[in-house]
């Protein structure tokens, strides 16, 4: 036996046929710290997968190899460890791409559908990646036919073989508990992101170790006495899980902006506007050391509307659906649809066809290309079932990425050229909101200021009462007592009222000078200059 | 005349003598759009500054040059614009290392002292930055000599030379707005942030333009109910600003953590850690583009706490005070100080030297190296005044940048083998806080139960006094309707207490987790294994 082998005794491996198959291969301890590891060791590697890799595979990134194991059939099993992170992985390569595959016993755990990735020869990489997006719509208590509905989606999951997944209204905690354990098998990492007071409702299942998580809570969510909608209440948010996959970092994002519930006249625009900023400037600013960035979510905004321009232009994201070489699914794409029997149907009445929502965008950031080679949606209940998943129809995107010989990152002025109009336009709607704030938080204001004068007044007739300066009794205790109450009451209501549109006026105040800078900055340099 | 200087007719420049004189050269309107600028151009160019470089200089990032004007003394102007971004600047080449400077006329505007920015050699290049951090403790109506104090910080930055001027506690918008008008000659790019009901406080005053800016509001800060402290109602939070100097990207964090108002039994603590844990999350996911890193503010930490060593570990920043070559000011580096005429001289009782709680931070990300040539702290009052800057004392660094080889970032394990026993040991504390909160959540949802409960009760025997079933009034109506009104206060007041706690739980949740996660990964791959 070879020395490299003996160091990996403790290996979990067939002892007599060699290699183990490398879809399925396993690692479990490795006792000895590796000498050609600086400052660092492996002390325990616990159950890990390989990458799911296809037929042809190799090591893009920059690793450093802890320990190699070759095999008789010319196959190669690395542990690997990412400099900077401290996720471990798997991965294989062969020595010999003319070779025979190396093992053939399937997985039992791995969905047995076609191999998702693909890796072309060395030096020209292509990757495929399939990316699922749903709306759960999971809320306790409210949901209809919840349970049955999540169960329905961890079965479709298990059977489909997507490599990310990204969830959101998840509410409870214990649908995702459930899911995970469910999916743990074919998505063996996987993400929670809690938030405010019900939870963001987001969760992210991958195929691949998560090497890092961050939350980032929009400033603005709707108004907390909106007790009927209930945003506030979510924490409404974007989570952003780092992967690598053959060494191509992928920045996944998943957000829910805040429902629109009346278009006419809609009075979350300025929240959702400012959302859409801060979700593009918090893209914007992690996202520097990705290759590829990937939003998918429930934005609540139609396609041509501006806070999806602003978010688009911004941030140089593009539309799988606009850029899918194959569609399939509900017309134009549309993901809240009459004909799913979850939907309020009035609400939809003047989109006969239904309204598009949900999203999954994309960018190549470095010398990656990344293009949308199939979009999918479901189309009300699943094949075979009564019951839909949801009551937005799940958005499946199959991505397409190479490596390309210079960078493919458009600069904003080349990618947007009318930037400075939806800036302009966004900025428009958010000087609305922040009059309109302004307005509310001074009738708070005052209307504090008038309780705090009547609860004055009270005082001042009470202590004239007790001196014996009153010629009788004006009005009753009773009355009295309750108007003091009452006093109380809207003291303390409009104090909070008055707090919270002063932190809402900051925000809006804040995220319109932003854009305003911007538009300064973009109209010295146009594009048509 | 060349066509380059005809293309640059509209430069505001002594017509007569040649090229203006670079530390004082501004450009005004460019109306054509430069042939070799893909896409975009620049139709204006605003009153424009040079970057205040010194004898030897030269471009290092990737720029694109928009037009270049040579001088008959071998200097060439650049109007540059980063790809990706959308700041304009200006900056100068000489072509000749050896030949005579470029102009000699001094700059009116910008102050006299000492060159801080050398850049030498191209290939090595070295830079010198000074940075300045002080909590301004102005408080509107509550900070003693607020309005003579900030005059007095605006006046000293005007005379000195910094870089980067870091600031917190500057509540008022007003107080910004005057200090903005103050320095706007010496520093002229300026960014307050916004955040909570008061604001955050934090502003940025910086010699170099300021490419972009992000804010960060942290999940837990405090109790709104706790008035007194009053931190909850300022949104603590963390400022990025990006600045290019010389080619190198500096990602500038300023931030102030939640205070400590009693270290014996510090009840803000678990919020505290959570702040530096989503502090140090937000520099490592948005660094990561970034040369250098500096943070700087008041961190409500002593040196030694576990929350400034998690800050430190996880993100491998160098605390200034202890790398520098040179210090100048209180024992100890000391930032709240016995003899500052403001300080509480009986908090510091336990610390007869005072307490170090002011930080700047940095580190080297790509091939460059961070030194710290001098720190200096101010003593008390400042010179030849009898009033302090602030209760705090100012922090001065002056930092020696340097290009290096291989890259400087030293990876997690190496540069703290410690840090295990950190994450141990600020989970351990967030995890004593989860418990409290959530004993608070079930003390305050029981009191919003039982005042539901009452409420209810009252309603009963309300209806059955309607009824005419009761034997007489058991008890006065107004002892009745004052009950009914505290219990409705009890209910409100309970139900918002328990949203707020159920929030809180959450985010100490969340952080626990994600401390456990690296935990467990640190552990697989220990430094000393």
């Amino acid at each position: 036996m070879p020395p490299e082998q003996a160091e990996l005794g403790s290996l979990t491996r067939p002892p007599a046929t060699g290699i183990p198959e490398p879809q399925s291969f396993s690692f479990s301890v490795l006792n000895r710290k590796p000498d050609n590891l600086r400052g660092s060791g492996v002390r325990e590697a616990r159950a890990g997968r390989a990458l799911g890799l296809g037929e042809r595979w190799s090591c893009l990134g920059s690793f450093w190899l802890l320990r190699g194991l070759e095999s008789p059939k010319g196959c190669v099993a690395f542990l690997l460890r990412q400099p900077g992170s401290l996720a471990l992985s798997c991965t294989f390569r062969r020595l010999s791409p003319q070779s025979a595959p190396c093992g053939t016993s399937p997985c039992p755990a791995l969905p047995s559908g076609p191999r998702k990735i693909q890796q072309e020869m060395e030096g020209d990489p292509a990757l495929r990646l399939r990316v699922f997006d749903l709306n759960c719509w999971a809320i306790r208590y409210l949901s209809k036919r919840r349970q049955e509905r999540i169960r329905l989606i961890g079965d479709m999951l298990r059977q489909e073989d997507f490599d990310l997944v990204l969830l959101q209204e998840v509410w409870s905690e214990r649908d995702y508990s459930d899911l995970k354990v469910k999916l743990g098998g074919c998505y063996p990492f996987s993400h929670y992101f809690r938030s405010g007071v019900i939870g963001s409702g987001l969760c992210v299942f991958s195929r691949f170790p998560i090497l890092d998580t961050l939350l980032y809570q929009y400033s603005l969510n709707g108004y907390p006495y909106m007790l009927q909608h209930g945003d506030w209440f979510c924490g409404k948010s974007v989570g952003l899980v780092i992967i690598t996959i053959s060494g191509i970092i992928f920045n996944i994002y998943v957000t829910h902006l805040h429902a629109e519930y009346c278009r006419e006249k809609d009075a979350y625009l300025p929240h959702r506007l400012v959302q859409a900023w801060e979700l593009a400037q918090f893209i914007r600013h992690t996202s520097k050391a990705a290759d590829v960035v990937l939003l998918g979510g429930d934005l609540n905004m139609h396609p041509e509307d501006v806070g999806i321009r602003l978010l688009r232009g911004w941030t140089g994201l593009r539309d799988a659906f606009a850029e899918a070489t194959h569609f399939e699914g509900c017309e134009d794409g549309c993901t809240l649809v009459p004909n799913n029997c979850f939907t309020d149907k009035s609400e939809l009445l003047p989109f006969p066809l239904g309204i598009r929502i949900d999203y999954i965008l994309y960018k190549a950031i470095s010398s990656f290309m990344v293009k949308c080679e199939e979009l999918k949606t479901t189309t009300g209940a699943a094949p075979g079932m009564d019951v839909p998943f949801s009551d937005h129809e799940a958005v499946m995107a199959t991505l397409h990425i190479q490596r390309q010989g210079q960078a493919a990152g458009a600069t904003l002025a080349t990618a947007e050229p009318m930037l400075v109009d939806v800036v302009t336009e966004a900025r428009t709607e958010v000087a609305v909101g922040l009059r309109a704030a302004q307005r509310q938080r001074y009738s708070s204001g005052r209307m504090a200021l008038l309780a705090l004068l009547l609860l004055l007044l009270q005082a001042v007739a009470a202590l004239g009462a007790l001196a014996g300066l009153d010629a009788g009794q004006p009005f009753p205790k009773l009355s009295f007592c309750l108007l003091a109450c009452l006093a109380i009451g809207i003291l303390l209501l409009a104090t909070g009222l008055h707090l919270f549109h002063t932190m809402e006026v900051k925000m809006l105040h804040s995220t319109e000078e932003q854009m305003r800078m911007v538009l300064r900055t973009l109209q010295e340099c146009p594009s048509d200059g």
